[in-house]
């Protein structure tokens, strides 16, 4: 076995680790390609490639999907099986201040057509792909759920229908993504350790 | 920049293809525990860490499991709207003989809680992470939607069951791995190309 080759990927990712909070800094062109066609080259079901990529650097469009974003979250009541990190946004809302995608100087929203019955796995795909790219490339990134959560939302859906969502398309995920605003500028990469995500073993 | 870096995972994740035709060969441990590690890498909604790793090596499961989907499968119909993969697998197996891990040497599994809303995205960037790790390991992969479909078939369940899937988990997709059948063992790597999966701009 090339012991290079089976170091070198596992060590890509495993080192992939959340970054939220980002430099002003902006992202090279060139790197931002490549993040793109690390997300454009996830497979897709049934070779599908429906996943739009939606790659928003305008601070004003970022500022108008934070503050939408705020007072619909603002307008949930938390129930009591909410999915936690739901729950988070719905509170930190209602307090006031809350920027769901940590003021990246990039945010890449990934949608995928309603009706495709594999949209969430392939924009999850994409997701993944463009994490590793931006890992290997010395970028932070932070997978972004709001806007999923928030994807009948109609005055987001209105604002992102204006920057190019497709009428029958709806956002599955989104990544935050920029220069991580740490002592080194490099984005934390120390792998948290995996106390669940067990494994079974069926064998004769 | 760095042009090694901005080369190398991109490599990695660019000639990542579907290997459809496996050798009999088994996979070793040291690569299989490799692959394992990147899946169990992978990030999960609110880091979570509930994807559970079915890895199925036994030939009689194996069988038993293509035997039952196919079975459920030539019990459905077609319908107009019906999604043209699931399309392909009711026709096949309606036609008989249809096995739909592809006699792979390995299939990984990974099911995930039913009530965690993120259990389908968390399994897709896991069964991502290990298609690139194989990739990188000169292995083949393909994805498996086909026990995703059937999540709630209930022989299947009763199945995955006795092998250790929980009360509360369902499959959200699997991984057909081990050597490719092909003249020189190694995977297709020629990128296919990407027609589809748009990218718009929103810029100042």
């Amino acid at each position: 076995m090339n012991d290079k080759r089976l170091w070198e990927p596992l060590e890509l990712i495993r080192t992939r680790r959340s970054t939220r909070r980002f430099a002003k800094r902006p992202v090279e062109e060139e790197k931002l390609a490549a993040v793109l066609e690390a997300g454009r080259s996830a497979p897709s079901g049934g070779n599908n490639q429906s996943t739009h990529f939606l790659v928003i650097r305008s601070r004003k469009v970022l500022d108008e999907l934070a503050e939408l974003a705020q007072a619909a979250f603002a307008a949930m009541e938390e129930t009591p099986g909410m999915y936690s990190s739901l729950r988070s946004s719905v509170r930190r809302s209602k307090a006031g201040g809350y920027v769901f995608h940590y003021n990246a100087p990039v945010l890449i929203v990934t949608a995928n057509r309603r009706d495709h019955s594999n949209n969430i796995a392939d924009c999850a795909c994409a997701l993944e792909n463009m994490m590793l790219a931006a890992n290997g490339l010395d970028l932070g990134s932070c997978w972004i759920n709001q806007l999923k959560w928030l994807n009948e939302e109609p005055s987001i859906l209105a604002l992102l229908r204006k920057h190019g969502l497709q009428e029958d398309e709806r956002v599955y995920g989104a990544l935050a993504l920029g220069y991580a605003d740490t002592p080194d500028g490099l984005p934390p990469r120390t792998p948290l350790p995996r106390t669940g995500n067990p494994v079974s073993f069926i064998d004769d």
